[in-house]
């Protein structure tokens, strides 16, 4: 094999196929990047056995040709040539050659054969939708994911799509995070669970372009993401996702109008003192337009009140300030609404327009 | 003790004094922030019994007093308040309160009495430099003290004053950082060893500030660094330093002209490829006009070459990539000069004006 390419080009795209590549793994092939030159194409190919990523590089071919090598290496390497043509080379003992300008660098390769071949899958049902909302909708939802692998289900997002309507859910058994939005066309009804790791990194390729496209192909296996030059695949998560109707409902006792910004820096001052090992939650006290937030810890105590509009019930109701937090970091809204019924009952953040629908399981105070 | 400050200033003063608050200690009340509000004047102390500060935070004092709080949580909470005013109180049982618009937070703090008096020092001998210099210097010198403990003159920086000259050295057994300072004013000769983890905190207080001065009084315990509203005050290492005159010479068989940035950016290439555990130096092969830098590991290998201009013989010989790249990072000339004579000599990386010496062992070459 033997390709040009100019290093800016390549190093991006190993930024992108780094985010497939394991960091531990029990079996050490896994740790390399495939470069293919193949039918006038360069690809770099990565496959953590749950993902596997695949990106086209601009350049010249002029042997054919693919090669394995460890991806921390080559990424150290390409990073720091200078900003100019890049040549690979390789010979028949799968040794890899690197010059640019004045700099002369071989490393030990492997032969692609060893490599995982990428998984079969179908190109059947696919939705499209901007880069910009893929990457909102992920970031807005994934946090809500459970972080232990006890229940496999709670360490995937839900992709829910009705006809012209995509309901993205994420829950970890305290809280559900949801948002819904709406496609440009309309789609075979559909629902498959993408595990939230693979979500998090697809982000981190996603331009954030609203005049981008991105579009998702689901097999019954595979969710398959086309961003530009570059193709992800996830596994999907095998199993019936939780029935979350059932989880929201519309009545409430207490409604509480507030500035999210206000909220936020209130739940900040507060955080300091709060221990999760110590299990005392924040408390929030509403009477009236007055809602005060409270906290007694081993560190110590604090109060801080902000001025809301309520209606309804008064309510004295315990949170972890962090669930709290999050949800006010996934909303960009400058008032939000609060609903809640009672101190044991979830409490969701919403708006009108049923964009999103946030519900926090409130912990018991004592 | 009742005082009101702003937050903006409070914070400042935290974030200076943090400096001096010990990450372990078998001491726990080392682990706090004294304030104190005595003759008009509200100063926050610390104190890890190598180093201590004291700074003044401006203010209103309502009633005098003072009081030892944990430094985490004060400053954890202080940070996050509003950005406005901000009272601290505290009652007979050494509860702090500190209240900021709607915000109440009581912490419990401790009697300032367990917390050790600042040592005595004598304000006798002293320098003047500006903030700027002295921050150039520390930073310049300080990277070639010894991590490790084995020996404790190593650990420190040696300022040595002749009448209007001072001189800063760092080393490690490895290499030496030589700078020199000429002062405003003719001075008593003196020469102490301050810690190199003390004068890292106080280049973090320095503004940087051509215009701004710093004075440093040196009785035979301690240095005393007087920056703006701030003291530190840090012990003296006890020894007699190294006589490294006697390690600086003159004589050369190579003399080499080389841009900084492009052997910056070429032992950057090499380094990827390099092991520190391997103990396989990287090496530079001088021939003519030629600088060719090599590398042979159990990653690969790699050449790079440089144009320079050369004067005298050529000369093959290796070092630790990471030794040059630190004086590389603590000049700031176009064009740099290296001395050698045989490739177990010392090489040497000096200005022509004396301003600074970088003296590095190379290592064998096999």
């Amino acid at each position: 094999m033997k390709i040009i390419c100019q290093k800016d080009k390549l190093v991006n795209a190993v930024n992108i196929v780094l985010k497939a590549v394991p960091v531990k793994t029990t079996m050490p092939i896994l740790e390399s990047i495939v470069i293919e030159a193949i039918d006038g194409c360069i690809k770099l190919v990565s496959n953590d056995m749950e993902m596997a990523i695949e990106t086209v590089v601009g350049g010249r071919i002029e042997e054919e040709g693919q090669i394995a090598i460890n991806a921390k290496t080559f990424s150290d390497i390409v990073r720091k040539l200078p900003d100019s043509d890049v040549v690979i080379d390789t010979d028949e003992k799968n040794q890899l050659s690197i010059t640019s300008e004045n700099t002369f660098i071989n490393i030990p390769g492997k032969s692609s054969e060893e490599f995982p071949a990428l998984p079969e899958y179908q190109k059947t049902d696919n939705i499209t939708l901007s880069q910009f909302t893929l990457r909102e909708v992920i970031n807005q939802t994934t946090f809500a994911i459970s972080t232990s692998d006890s229940n496999k289900l709670m360490t995937g997002v839900y992709f829910e799509i009705k006809q012209n309507n995509l309901r993205v859910v994420a829950l970890d058994g305290h809280r559900i995070a949801v948002r819904q939005v709406e496609l440009k066309e309309s789609y075979k009804d559909k629902g498959v669970i993408i595990p939230g790791k693979a979500l998090n990194e697809i982000s981190k390729i996603l331009t954030g372009d609203a005049d981008s496209e991105v579009t998702i192909y689901l097999d019954n296996m595979h969710a398959i993401f086309a961003i530009d030059d570059t193709i992800v695949l996830s596994r999907l998560i095998d199993g019936e996702y939780f029935n979350i109707n059932q989880m929201l409902n519309n009545d409430y006792k207490t409604k509480v109008v507030i500035n999210r910004k206000a909220l936020y820096n209130s739940i900040d001052r507060v955080s300091p003192l709060y221990k999760e090992t110590e299990k005392r939650p924040i408390v929030i006290n509403i009477e009236g337009d007055n809602f005060e937030l409270s906290l007694t810890s081993s560190i110590g105590n604090i109060k801080d009140n902000i001025n809301i509009i309520s209606e309804g019930e008064g309510i004295r109701i315990g949170f972890n300030p962090r669930f709290i937090m999050d949800v006010l970091k996934a909303v960009d809204d400058e008032e939000i609404f609060m609903y809640m019924s009672s101190p044991k009952s979830p409490c969701y953040i919403k708006d009108t327009e049923n964009r999103y629908n946030y519900v926090i399981l409130p912990v018991t105070l004592i």
